[in-house]
């Protein structure tokens, strides 16, 4: 389960990530200009043991202000896990606003990714346990608080926070947290509920299934559901593993057990990766992807198949959508399951961002997998010498009590798993709701495209009008 | 000026835990009696450094409770400077309101007072740098965070958070960072704007010259603001020194320029310490006072005094009303100036807290003096190796922009020379402030006397109003 739970957590970044290659190679002419900044902070903003700093990285764009405003709105992105660079070139919707608004913007880069690194080369050197020890959403949160108020200089600067999955969870928190330094916050597809206890466990793969089961037609959870017991089945013999990895192309074939684990763990990331990146139009991922990819997958398994063989050639022609649609791939590395840097939320996993997941193995199309944070918890302290805190998050931020939150849009799109851990019902009159019900994970940031349904349209329109408005109240 | 700095902000600890004294020698039979419980707390809430842990002791009182009340609401006591005993025998008001709103009374220990030492008998040894690191606002919030967490036990229990000073301050700061944890808090003279940039320095001082001012008449601040001069010239020879020494009764005579460096200083503090104590009946601080001691020092300063030796006398016979009331000093020793203990404060002056005084030397009776930031962090550096990081709290709080926080009653008596730090304009109509125009420092949070003026009767029946208001709609 650990395997799965890590890949599933792992997963927001990955979509995110990748949504770089997406913008770039969609051959929209959109160029992202900025200069590439650095701050100081201090390493630990919570105790006085040492004065030690290092550097964050920011990105700045002046070119849409207006000198003569002096009240210059802000945009500042909360960066989340991964390079900067690809949040500023992948949230086209900051751009698009900050023109009609005039506003700065800004994208910091969170501690421990990009090049913000407190340590350099060595930062995860897990043998060196002080050099991940300050890799907090606090401190994270904190760096941004430092920054904005140097960038404000006193002055009575509107800001506005922005954030898309674990960086729209930082937006909300930075609005609930610091006030006094944003106007408002843009959440987009932020599981900020995705916490033990407070969500259902199973609620991210019951979300894939549903997306996989509206579709084409029910037969492809149906194939899916089977599938597991076909290749226990067959993974049983020395002939049933050549024939899977025959048919999947697997490039290092399945040996044992251990080597038909990982593969079915992959499988299932993918499924979690395909609802996620289940966008309205082509885009790239590990390998390009045509629109709406679900449907492609179930497209090949519209059919109900009884016979193993049958089943496991379909399945093979269904996943190859994601893993070989261009057919330029010569054999499937499993090793290889994403371009993203998944070093930093892997930690993250094992400090504060404990996100349980299972499956009953009936009410979805994944196997049973209960959440065991025992087990979960050994592995982090043996991976990085960290004991995690599952109740961190619940603690500072409030779970679902969220009731005093003021200015802050929480954006889901429907068609997001992680929108099952997302704020769908507004806690009172100053937090918006935004429901895309066409839309994957935080559609509603990316640039805008020909292709985009109503819903994302009207999101955003939605979004600029209350910005806009929380702008003019400031 | 470090002396006069240390001293003002150091009798925020004195005038509360003194206050202990004066209930009990008040002659009431008020008993209060609490079970002594202990808590187990990380050492460091915001990095995974260590796993270390320690326990902060609290008070537990559930004599009032309704054991058939499904949402008992918890009296909350965010302890401040001082041993938490002491807080919970003079914050009368809690235990009254406890009894009508049938409540449980909790008075948590702050970290690093009391018995709640992080490091036992060796926390304040600055030679280990470590031990003083975590001695934080945020740390302290966070021990309460849990604790609370810890006794709602997952029930739907309303918490009130009260406090009074640096304890008025953290329950503030608690309702604005946990709301999900408080339903709202009474903050009773929390300076909490007595930081720099956001209030001028020179703040304190002019309220107390003011309560002098308006005690008897004008020539007593004319008198003291005179004194310094007179000091000065009598302190400039031998025979000079021996004049002050002998009229003051010094137990230590003044010897040289340090010593009466000293003096002034000792002088100085005894001013603030007298406006924030000027209550309207007798009370026991370092000694014991009068009802409204302000008054009665300045009856011996009503005479204006061109006479270097006339004002010395009266100067004398004035500070005697605080030195001295009950007449049984044999000598004043200025060397002891608090029953409290003040090492922790004096800490925190020199981490988050800090607080910046002056006095120009022309709008106050006091002597001019510099707020002197670099040679304060100097001897905060010689003194605990720590290095004031002077804009944390406001990074943190918002300083003056406190918009958003809603149910906190800021309470201020106009007597009180901290009032000058505190909140006295709402922000919104969700923040109640009360004004005691006949209050001095927390009087509101006291335990009800018959001399207690109309205003701070009428300000408890405000606060219990408030607060049965938050309890019912929560």
């Amino acid at each position: 389960m650990i395997g799965s739970i890590g890949a599933a957590a792992a997963a927001i970044c990955i979509i995110i990530c990748t949504a770089a290659l997406q913008v770039e190679s969609g051959g929209a002419e959109v160029k992202f200009k900025y200069e590439i900044k650095e701050f100081q902070v201090p390493l630990d903003h919570f105790s006085f043991l040492s004065n030690a700093t290092f550097n964050i990285r920011y990105l700045y764009n002046d070119s849409f202000v207006d000198k003569k405003n002096a009240h210059t709105p802000i945009f500042f992105y909360t960066g989340n896990e991964g390079d900067i660079e690809l949040f500023a070139q992948n949230t086209g919707f900051m751009w698009e606003l900050a023109e009609k608004q005039r506003a700065l913007l800004i994208f910091a880069e969170h501690r421990y990714y990009g090049k913000s690194l407190p340590f350099g080369a060595s930062t995860f050197n897990a043998s060196m346990p002080d050099h991940l020890a300050y890799f907090t959403v606090e401190q994270t949160l904190e760096d941004y608080a430092m920054l904005i108020t140097f960038l404000r200089n006193d002055l009575p600067l509107p800001v506005v926070a922005f954030g898309g999955s674990y960086g729209g969870m930082l937006a909300a928190w930075f609005r609930m947290k610091y006030p006094h330094l944003v106007a408002g916050a843009l959440a987009a597809s932020a599981p900020i509920l995705q916490f033990p206890g407070i969500t259902d466990c199973d609620i991210f793969y019951r979300i894939v299934t549903s997306v996989f089961q509206n579709a084409y037609n029910s037969n492809c959870t149906t194939n899916i559901g089977r599938s597991w017991k076909t290749f226990e089945t067959l993974g049983g013999t020395e002939a049933g593993k050549k024939q899977i990895s025959d048919a999947f192309h697997l490039c290092n074939p399945i040996k044992n057990d251990a080597d038909l684990k990982k593969f079915l763990d992959y499988i299932e990331e993918v499924y979690g990766n395909l609802a996620m990146v289940n966008y309205p139009y082509n885009s790239s991922f590990l390998a390009p992807l045509p629109a709406y990819p679900v449907r492609q997958v179930c497209f090949y398994l519209k059919d109900l198949h009884q016979n193993d063989a049958d089943l496991l050639h379909a399945m093979a022609s269904a996943l190859a959508v994601y893993t070989n649609y261009t057919n330029s791939a010569k054999c499937l590395d499993i090793s290889v399951n994403s371009n993203a840097d998944e070093s930093g939320w892997n930690v993250q996993t094992c400090n504060q961002m404990v996100m349980p997941f299972c499956s009953n193995g009936t009410d979805t199309m994944f196997r049973p997998s209960n959440w065991n944070f025992k087990e979960f918890s050994d592995k982090c302290y043996k991976d990085y010498r960290l004991t995690p805190k599952p109740y961190d998050i619940i603690l500072r931020y409030g779970g679902r009590n969220i009731e005093t939150a003021t200015n802050i849009i929480f954006s889901n799109g429907l068609l997001d798993p992680w929108s099952g851990g997302g704020v769908l019902q507004a806690p009172n009159n100053k937090v918006d709701i935004i429901i895309l019900p066409e839309g994957a994970h935080h559609l509603d940031l990316r640039h805008s495209d020909p292709a985009d349904p109503p819903s994302v349209r009207d999101a955003r329109n939605k979004e600029a009008a209350i910005i806009a408005r929380w702008i003019q109240e400031f």
